[in-house]
C-alpha cells in the first residue's frame, strides 16, 4: 500500500471548499469579462531563463523555485512559475504585435513556491490577476480600483476599503526634504508600518543609511512618519497635502493624476466610503510608478490585504525593448476565502444540485431518472441517489450534504403517478403531488427555502 | 534581453482560443453541477511514488513524467500529475470516510506528459473529468452517457454519438471461443480497428500468444472480427447477441447491463439516435470491467473520440484496502475546441464585453466611465477606450476584436446629453440618443444584432 498523503505544503481541496471557490471565481471572470478583460492562459512550466532574469522575482522568490526535468531533457532549462505577472511580460513580449494595445488581459492560475510550510501558507496556490497594458490613461487607473469594488461586491463581501496613493506623492515629499536618495529604503520601512509598529519603523528609518551621505536624523524620521500619519483619510487629505507639496513638481503631479482617479471613481458610482488615501501606502514592490493601491476587508484587517495592485512604467524590459506602461491588480482568492470562511459569510453547503431524487426500494429507476432529467431540463439541478437503499439513509446523504429538497416516490406514489417533496431543512413533507406540476412544485419550494435561509 | 519564446511542446493560449475554452468550461461546469457531481482539486504536484505505483500509469507514460525539485528537497520525490485519476484514486483513499459514498466528484485540470512535441500534441493539457466512486448501480452508468450528451449539447455539438458496451459481453464472447486467457491481447487489437484497419487488427490477432498454449488461429481471428464487425449498430445488436450469446453467463449479464443502461437513458430522454452499440469497442485501459463507452462527432470522427470512460471494479486499490467500484468519464476539451474550431462552430470573437464606450478627444473621460458602468449595472458588459485617441482607431479596434456596439459622446452629444450607437459589424449609426434611454437601447441594438449573426 502507499501512503496517500500529499507532498509537503501542499493540499487537496475537498468539495467544500471547492464550491464557494468556484462560485467566487465565476463571479470574478463575470466581472472582468464585463470591463472588457479578455483571458489568457500560459504554461504552468516556463524557461527557467525567463524566470530568474535580471529583476523577474525577488531573491526570495528565486531561491523557492520549483526545478522541472523529464527523461531527456537537461537539468536547469525549466521551472514552475512563481507568480502570473513574469509569464505575462513574455506573453505580451512575444505576441504584442498581434494583440495591438490596449491590450486588458485576466489570468487565473496556480502558482509554485518552495516556501517553509506553516500554517495558512501553502507551495502550490492560485493568483488572480488583470491588467491592462500599453496605456498611461488615469481611466485605467480608475478602472483597476473599479473591478476591485465589484469583485467583491460579486464576491459578497459586505464593507471594505480600496486604500489609494500615487508613488509621485512620497517620492516628492521626501525630494522635498532631501532625502530623494533613500526612497528605496524608506518605502520599505513604511511598508512594514502596520506590521512591526511606528517605533520598530522609525528605528528602521534612522539605520536608513545614503550611500553619498548621511542617514535620516530622528527629526527627519519623526517628521517621515508625521506625513504618512496624517496623510490617512479621505479626499480633504489630498487637499491639505497640495498645500504644502503643492510646490513640489513630483508631488503635484501625483496629488493631481489622484484626485483624477477619486472624481473618475465618482462617475463610476464606485461610494467614496469604499475609498481612502493614504500617503505612506508603498507597497513593498519596486515596479510601482504610479498610483498603488490595497483592500482591506472592514473588521478583517488582520487578514491584511485582499486586492493589491498599481501601476507600472514598462512591463516587459526583460523581454523587448518596447516601452509596455500598465497598471493592473491581483485579487488574493485563497486569501478572500480564509477570511470569508472565518467571518461566516460563506454557504455551508457541499452540494451542487438543490434537489436529491431518492431511489425508493422496490420503484423502478427509470422513475427518478426520467423526474431528474425533467427538473434539469427546467433549469434545476438534480441528482438521483444511485441505489436503492434505505431512505433514510438517502435523506441523511443529502441533509448532511446541503441538499435542500428531496423528490421521493415510493410504490404507492409510483402508481398514483404522484410524488412527495421534502425540505431538508425543515423536513416538512408535501405528500401526493401529481407529476405533471413537478417543475413548478419544485421551483416554488425552492424560492420558499432561500427565505428559510438554507446554504445557496 | 531574453526570448520570449515558451519551452518546447508547450503553448500560450491567446485571447481567441482562451474565451469559447472558458466558455465551454462554464458549460461544463454548470452540466456536472446540474448532476450533482462536486468540484475537488488536487495538486498538480504529487509524490513520486503516488505516480509511480504499480498500474498508476502505462510505461509509456511513466517514461514522460515530469520530476519536481526545489532548493532542500531530494532528487526523485516528486513530480506532475500525468492525469487525474491517479490524483482522484489517491484523495479518495485518503478522503473518504469524511467524504462518505456515493461520492460524485467533477475535476477540471492541467496534466503534464513529456512527450515528443508534434503538431497538436502538447505537454501540458486540460483534462475534464467525472466520476461516480462507490456504487455499482446502474444508473450511475446511464448518467455518465447522460453528463456526455447534455455537455455536448451545452457546447453546441450539433450532432454526435455515444458508442456503449460492456466488458462482459466481449469477456464472454472469448471464454465461448476457448479464448479466455487470450482477452488482454485481443482487445488491445481490436482498440486499433479504426486506426489501422482490418487486415492490420487480423494480422496482430494472429500473433497473439497464449502463455499456456497457442495463440489464435487464423479461422478464429476472422471469427473474433465477426463478431465485432456485426455487433454494431442500435439497441438490435444487444438482441440478436442475446440469440447467440445468451448462454455464456458473463456476456448474458453484459448484455442485460448494456439493456439496463439502454433503458434507463430512454427514461432519462438521451435521444437513441444519438446512441450506438459496439461489442467491439474495447478501450486500451485494462481496468474498466463494465460499461465502456466513447463518443464521436458526426462528420469529424477523423478526431477520434471527444468523451470517453467506463465502469471499473476498484479504484484505489494502491493506496487502500477498501474496495471503491466507480463508473466515470473523461472529456477532451482541448480536442474537442479543435474539432469545434475546425469544423467554423466556434464563435469568432475575442471580445468579451459586447460593447466599446468611446473616448472622444475633447471630452470630459467621466462621461464614457459613467455610461459604462450603468451598462455593467444593467448586465451589458461595457469597456471603455482608456484614451482619447482618433475615433476611427477607437473603433477599429473594436471591429477587430468582435465588439458589437459602440457608444460615442462627442462634443455636441456631450452638451446635448445624448450619445451615438454605432453598430460596429453593420457600420449602421443611431444618432443623438437621449442619455436616459441608454440601457434600453443598446439592450435592444444588442439583441437585433444577435439576428444579424454577429458573434455571441
Amino acid at each position: 500500500m502507499i501512503d496517500p498523503r500529499v507532498a509537503s505544503g501542499l493540499r487537496d481541496l475537498p468539495p467544500a471548499v471547492m464550491i464557494p471557490r468556484e462560485r467566487m471565481l465565476a463571479a470574478f471572470r463575470r466581472v472582468f469579462a464585463g470591463f472588457g478583460f479578455v483571458p489568457i492562459e500560459t504554461p504552468h512550466i516556463e524557461r527557467m531563463e525567463v524566470l530568474t532574469g535580471k529583476g523577474a522575482g525577488s531573491d526570495e522568490v528565486l531561491r523557492q523555485i520549483f526545478e522541472v526535468t523529464n527523461k531527456g531533457g537537461k537539468p536547469g532549462e525549466l521551472a514552475l512559475r512563481f507568480d502570473l505577472t513574469v509569464p505575462l511580460a513574455r506573453f505580451v513580449a512575444k505576441h504584442i504585435d498581434e494583440l495591438g494595445t490596449p491590450f486588458k488581459r485576466y489570468a487565473i492560475g496556480s502558482v509554485f513556491r518552495g516556501e517553509r510550510p506553516a500554517k495558512g501558507r501553502f507551495r502550490e496556490f492560485v493568483q488572480c490577476d488583470f491588467d491592462t497594458i500599453g496605456t498611461t490613461s488615469a481611466v485605467a487607473d480608475a478602472e483597476t480600483a473599479q473591478v476591485i469594488h465589484a469583485a467583491l461586491v460579486a464576491a459578497g463581501v459586505p464593507e471594505f476599503t480600496i486604500t489609494l496613493n500615487h508613488r509621485k506623492i512620497l517620492d516628492g515629499f521626501l525630494a522635498s526634504q532631501g532625502l530623494g536618495a533613500l526612497s528605496g529604503q524608506v518605502l520599505r520601512a513604511l511598508d512594514k508600518l502596520s506590521k512591526i509598529g511606528r517605533e520598530a519603523v522609525l528605528g528602521e528609518l534612522e539605520r536608513a543609511i545614503d550611500v553619498g551621505g548621511p542617514g535620516l536624523t530622528a527629526d527627519q524620521a519623526r517628521q517621515v512618519l508625521a506625513f504618512v500619519e496624517t496623510g490617512r483619510g479621505g479626499a480633504e487629505v489630498l487637499e491639505s497635502a497640495r498645500a504644502t507639496l503643492g510646490s513640489n513638481p513630483a508631488a503635484a503631479e501625483g496629488l493631481a493624476a489622484l484626485q483624477t482617479v477619486l472624481d473618475l471613481l465618482d462617475a463610476a458610482g464606485v461610494p467614496r466610503t469604499r475609498l481612502a488615501i493614504d500617503l505612506g501606502l508603498a507597497r513593498g514592490l519596486d515596479y510601482y510608478t504610479g498610483i498603488v493601491l490595497e483592500t482591506t476587508v472592514q473588521g478583517w484587517e488582520k487578514f491584511g490585504s485582499v486586492a493589491s495592485g498599481g501601476r507600472y512604467d514598462d512591463l516587459a524590459s526583460l523581454f523587448t525593448t518596447r516601452r509596455l506602461p500598465g497598471v493592473g491588480a491581483s485579487i488574493g482568492l485563497d486569501r478572500l476565502l480564509a477570511l470569508m470562511d472565518e467571518a461566516g459569510w460563506l454557504g455551508s453547503s457541499a452540494a451542487t444540485a438543490p434537489v436529491l431524487v431518492a431511489q425508493f426500494p422496490g420503484t423502478d429507476p427509470a422513475i427518478p431518472v426520467r423526474l431528474a432529467a425533467r427538473l434539469r431540463a427546467a433549469g434545476i439541478g438534480a441528482e438521483v441517489f444511485p441505489d436503492p437503499i434505505p431512505l433514510g439513509k438517502q435523506l441523511g446523504y443529502g441533509s448532511s450534504r446541503g441538499h435542500r429538497l428531496a423528490v421521493i416516490v415510493g410504490p404507492d406514489e409510483q402508481a398514483n403517478q404522484v410524488f412527495n417533496l421534502r425540505n431538508l431543512t425543515t423536513r416538512q413533507e408535501d405528500k401526493g403531488l401529481a407529476w405533471s406540476v413537478l417543475e413548478d412544485s419544485v421551483q416554488s419550494a425552492l424560492e420558499a427555502s432561500k427565505h428559510q435561509g438554507a446554504g445557496l
